[in-house]
């Protein structure tokens, strides 16, 4: 049996073609499991899990915990329940986020707080994190268990500390991948640390896979970040432009900021700040990007995750599983092309 | 060294005098933890957890970890972390709700939402119940993992269901009953299951422990729908008819609009299910539940699962213990007078 995957999502998966048909059969199960464990008898949970369940993510974190389990020769069958929790732990920061962030888009479709309210994104999201810790507990892993865990407080104090640093134009880099790592690159991290520690193998195999999938978030972030100033609405599933009317500080705005004249600088206070936003703005935020390389400069910095989460993995043995991780960096950078 | 309970606490431990005195030491331990794992470098979490945490809530759901655990005369530490996981299990819930339900005021102060705005509600909430989680992991007992997962999803799931039935004054009671045993009493049954697990007593001495929390949940949740429309605002920590005020469906409705009048019908669901509340309906809502014994035969309703609770504990030999628990019914139900 195939993975059901629907039909924009095999588009997407154009440049990870090693890592979907390595673990092919493993995330037709995955995707079995998703579908039974966001059924309930309550009838709102199933429509708004499916909702954003259904709409085409890339299901990178699962695919990530199934390959490096692969990698890792892992013989058992944890690894299906694991990369299901991972993505329900993604879903349910998904739909947290859209709340916080009083999105009205999500993947191209209207987000789920739109059409069932906060109430129900909320609640859905604590549910299934709550169907997460049951799979985890279920596959009886305590080290997995404390990965997890442990990522899911990490990823909630990373939301937290990037709703502390908002609209402070003056952040600076390191502040900005403090709240990175912590809210994205921790779940890519844990996800790929399960496997290794499922198949039993070494700290030091483990240490690996985790600075991998650490190091991927980081540049899969800072790639996100260029996209939304240089991507297309199609491609993106969300407006060119989104990060800047939500007065989001990210990386390109960091290194502008920085490299900026004064008159620059007021344009972001104004801008991000104070959320005065009038037309021709983000052709303005645009073009002072490109004047300071601020793009291009964004990615270059991901490139520089990028060779880290490579070297991470050199001490495996080449396998299918590597070459398809490897390859997964490079997918993650060129996004931006 | 004695417990740290703010001082109106000392008078809300009126009644369960018993309990507090069985748990004191293990009590001054577990607020130990949850002082210490609301820390983060992240400013706004000790912040924000903190005035919910220190606003004088009972803490009776801890209590029941540690006082079943004496039951089962359990010799370890492992209450200790499991009873500060239910209680930020319970804090997590709180911060949620208040989003959900826009409330303004919880426990007498102004609810976290309204001082660092719901972002933060949701995101401290999804950081508690990662500590959570984590302590459940230190401790180290799948058994206790199992029970507390299920019931983080239960309780999500019964949240929904309330939302799903809101507004609507055809719910019946035992389509309430559902709802409450979700929401309010798997966190009261776990909270009881866990400690005969940690003992590792037997399946019977499990299901009485869980049996005597869900009954003992669902007698306090009817409580306290009944205080809500006949406390008095000092006591409870928020104001009468905050429920009529929010369109809730609570058990002293769905009895009155079953009792009542077409006319009567009329007034609840304009009030309840249209949301028009005109100066003096609350003493309307009042005069009808009083001519229909709503309040009473709530009351009368929660004594009955509060014989449950009662029975359920029977098995165990007497002890301080058991008295304590058995103390703990009495409260619960007596608050009402």
């Amino acid at each position: 049996m195939g993975v059901v995957i629907p039909l924009e999502e095999k588009t997407k998966a154009a440049g990870v073609e090693k890592l979907v048909s390595l673990v092919d059969g493993d995330m037709g199960r995955v995707n079995q499991t998703i579908l039974s464990r966001t059924g309930s008898e309550v009838a709102m949970i199933p429509e708004v899990a499916n909702h954003l369940i259904s709409s085409g993510g890339k299901r990178l974190r699962p695919m990530l915990t199934l390959a490096t389990a692969a990698l890792c020769s892992y013989r058992g069958d944890g690894h299906i329940k694991l990369a299901a929790a991972v993505e329900f732990m993604h879903t349910a920061t998904l739909l947290h986020d859209d709340v916080v962030d009083e999105s009205d888009m999500r993947r191209g479709k209207l987000a789920a707080r739109m059409l069932w309210g906060n109430e129900a994104s909320v609640l859905v999201g604590d549910f299934l994190l709550g169907q997460a810790f049951k799979m985890m507990v279920e596959v009886g892993s305590l080290a997995a268990l404390d990965i997890l865990s442990s990522a899911a407080t990490v990823i909630a104090e990373g939301e937290v500390m990037q709703l502390a640093a908002a609209k402070d134009t003056t952040t600076t880099e390191d502040a900005y991948l403090a709240v990175i790592r912590a809210k994205t690159a921790a779940l890519f991290a844990a996800a790929c640390e399960v496997g290794p520690v499922l198949a039993n193998r070494s700290k030091a195999d483990q240490a690996a896979c985790e600075s991998y999938g650490a190091n991927l978030g980081i540049a899969f972030q800072l790639i996100d970040d260029a996209l939304d100033y240089g991507g297309t609405s199609a491609a993106l599933g969300k407006n060119v432009g989104d990060d800047f009317r939500e007065g989001k500080i990210t990386l390109p705005v960091v290194l502008s900021f920085r490299r900026g004249s004064e008159s620059e600088r007021d344009f972001w206070r104004r801008t991000l700040e104070k959320g005065e936003i009038r037309d021709g703005d983000l052709e303005t935020a645009l073009g002072i990007m490109r004047k300071h390389r601020a793009l291009e400069d964004t990615i270059e910095r991901a490139r520089h995750y990028g060779a880290m989460a490579r070297d991470a993995l050199e001490i495996f043995e080449n396998s299918a599983a590597k070459s398809a991780l490897l390859e997964t960096v490079d997918f993650c950078i060129s996004r931006a092309h």
